[in-house]
Formats: C-alpha cells, structure tokens, sequence
C-alpha cells in the first residue's frame, strides 16, 4: 500500500529563520541537548508516531549532506507485522549465532540485554544506499564510499531530529543484510545500511545502555586528539 | 607538538537539563535549524576558531553514535601550514583527474567551483576509525562496516554543532586516501573517514551550492518513500 508523504513537505522546506542568522545561546544548547541526550533506544511506548513528526524527520534525513549532493538514500517505511516478525526472526538468529563469540560471564551478560525493539515499536524504518544514483558524482571520483558516509549523516540528522521531538530511534546492527535484501525486497544493488526501530521511548536516560551496565566506558576525550599527525 | 583538549570537557559531560524532559518548542526548532541550515562550506573567513567552540564541537562528535560503544574515532587537527600545502597538492592532482570523467560544458562547470578551503579554514580535521577498537564489539559481529557508519554519525554531529556555534564546516572527499595516510603518518590499519575544514563562513547559504548553480536539484521526498518492500 502506498501512503504518500504529504504535499506541504514534498516542496524545498523553508529555512526556519535566515540561513545566515547567528543562533542565540538558548538555540544553540538546544541542539547540543539534542546531541547529548539522543540514546539508542530499545524500550518503546506502544502509542503511534503522528504523521507531522514522522515528516519533519524524514525530512531532515534527506537534508543531509551527501557527496556532490548525491542524495542517495531511500527509505522504507515497515508497518507491516508479519514483516517485522520475520526481521525479527533474522535478529534472533544473528543474536544467537554473536553470542558464541563470547565467555562467560560475558555471554550471558549479552544476552541478559534487550537490543531492539523490532516488534513493540510502531515503525520501523529501512535507510538504504542507491550507489548508482548519478552517474559521475561530483566529489566521488577519488573515494565512491563517500556514498555510504553520505546515508549515515543523514541517519544522524534522522536520529537527532526525532531526538527533538521526543520519539527515540534503535539502530538495530544485528542483521545480516543480505537476508534483509530478500525480506523487503530491495534490489541486489541497493545497499541497506540501517535498519531502525521509532517511537515513543520508555525513558531518554543520562548514559548510554552499555555504559550504565558496565558493558564498555567512554574513552576520555584526550586519547582520542592527535595534533598534524597521527604519532603524538 | 602536543596541545592538550582542556581537563574539563575530558570527564564527562553532563547532559544540558534532564535527559528525559521534552524539547519545548523553541528548542525543536532550534535543532531543525541547525539541520536545515548546515552548509558545505568552502568560503572561510580567517579568524581563529575559539578554544571553547572547538572543544565543544569535538565533545559533539565523541557523543555520536557507536556500534557497541565502540567509539572507533580519532581525530587529528591540523594547524600546519606545510602539510595543508601538501594536502591542497594531492586535492589538486585528485580534482583534474576527475575533470577528465565530465564532457564540456560540464568540465568548465565543474572546473570553475571552489570545492574546498584547505588553506584558507583556521583548522583542518581528519577523522578516522579503527576497525580494531574492541576485539569483539557487542552489534558488529554480522554488520563490520558499522564502525565507518559510527564514525560518519559522529561527524554529522560535529557539523550540527559547528553550525550551532556559527562555524562552518567543508568535507573534502577529493583526496586519496592511501596519500593522505602518507602525510598524516595514520599506521595502516586505521581508516581516514573524513578530512574537514573548519572556520567561520562567508556566508551559510539558503541552499547547498551544488543547487543554487543549477548542478543538481533536490529530490522530491516522495520519490525516495516505499512502504513496507521496496517495489512500489
């Protein structure tokens, strides 16, 4: 069943304010919130997604930025149940199959944890990469997987702009892609490369989930920083 | 010479307000803001990119998402002007190459846009990923290439923030990569994912400038909706 997208949004959406304006300090802290307080959600609220909101976030993914403004995602919007089931059923295999990586007290600490939300939550979203969208991609000439980088910026936009409205996104990285290809039936040369579950989050928390369960700690920042070249 | 990122943005940062209270909506509107008027930018000012501001838009890209916690990224400012002029050189040698792959009056086009600041921008920033950050990380066992998509959600969010702080940012994918691992002295293994400028702008524009020169337009969004398969 095709559900178009409204009208209002298909057209340029209007800069909010002039582009060139300098953001006010209330602005700004707003958007470094968004980024610090954006989680990988897998504990969802059964209660829909009105179709504004899912607009307005869709639509930031596709203001990405993408290579020689490339644009080359697609989005597949899942609604469909029995669908879900059987993503589900691949994430179930992946999750089984990772765990086998792992010693105890390890394992069973994986796989104590809720890593999606595939059923419960009310959307999923497929964003996919068309690498043949253009043919020579201004930009793309010395580096063709900038294709890729450009899909997951506009993830990102995707994940802070829901962030914003209160609706939380879960990256669900446990799937073999190629099972996925064959479940919603994306051609052979179209690569999904993220497979997202939306809604209304239980809770937003203060730390990452496997921070907060003692699964991996955040690096200090300093580690991280080299200055005009790699050796420090 | 090693120039530390200042003790207090190296411990945790704590989230601006509680974690899980909503966006009003000034905040919302702020953060699609950002999204909406972040730019490509390769018109740069000259003036010096405040400590501060840099670190805080560093701590954005360190607060991106990650497969597993993982946090697969480095990132390497670049302040000196001898390796900037080396890599302007190998962005030079990369940007006639590709002219070879356009007809006329495409070339002349393509030719006459300025693509990058690499001279001009107050810094440059590599960003890289380490595939070997973690030996097994939680969510990457059937997806590897997640730690690139990482690292590109994390530079999404260095964008957003810079564009919040008034700063703008260019990413130049005109480079080779083996060359620049050579001029930055990056070991083998890590990944170069994206080489940035950073400064103040000329101008943030109301459209991206591959649009406003008529190169390339917009997609509709409705062109890029499927519902729950791909085929239509």
């Amino acid at each position: 069943m095709k559900e178009p997208i409204s009208e209002q949004i298909v057209s340029e959406r209007a800069t909010i304010g002039p582009a060139a304006a300098s953001f006010s300090d209330a602005e700004r802290e707003a958007v470094y919130r968004a980024i610090h307080s954006r989680r990988d959600i897998r504990h969802f609220r059964p209660d829909p997604i009105p179709e504004d909101a899912l607009e307005r976030i869709l639509m930031a993914a596709h203001h990405g930025p993408s290579v020689g403004f490339m644009q080359p995602w697609d989005f597949i919007l899942i609604r469909d149940l029995a669908i879900r089931r059987e993503v589900k059923e691949l994430f179930n295999r992946e999750r089984e199959a990772a765990a086998c990586f792992y010693d105890e007290p390890r394992r069973s600490q994986y796989l104590s944890l809720k890593l999606e939300g595939i059923m419960e939550s009310p959307i999923n979203l497929c964003v996919t990469c068309d690498p043949t969208r253009g043919e020579v991609v201004l930009g793309r000439n010395a580096a063709p997987e900038t294709d890729l980088y450009s899909t997951c910026c506009a993830v990102q936009n995707l994940w802070l702009a829901a962030r914003s409205e209160g609706i939380g996104v879960g990256w669900v990285s446990i799937l073999k892609l190629p099972q996925l290809r064959r479940l919603l039936e994306i051609p052979p040369h179209i690569v999904p490369v993220a497979y997202l579950c939306l809604g209304y989050p239980e809770e937003f928390t203060d730390q990452p989930l496997l921070q907060s369960v003692g699964w991996r700690q955040r690096i200090p920042l300093e580690e991280l920083m080299h200055y005009d070249r790699w050796a420090k």
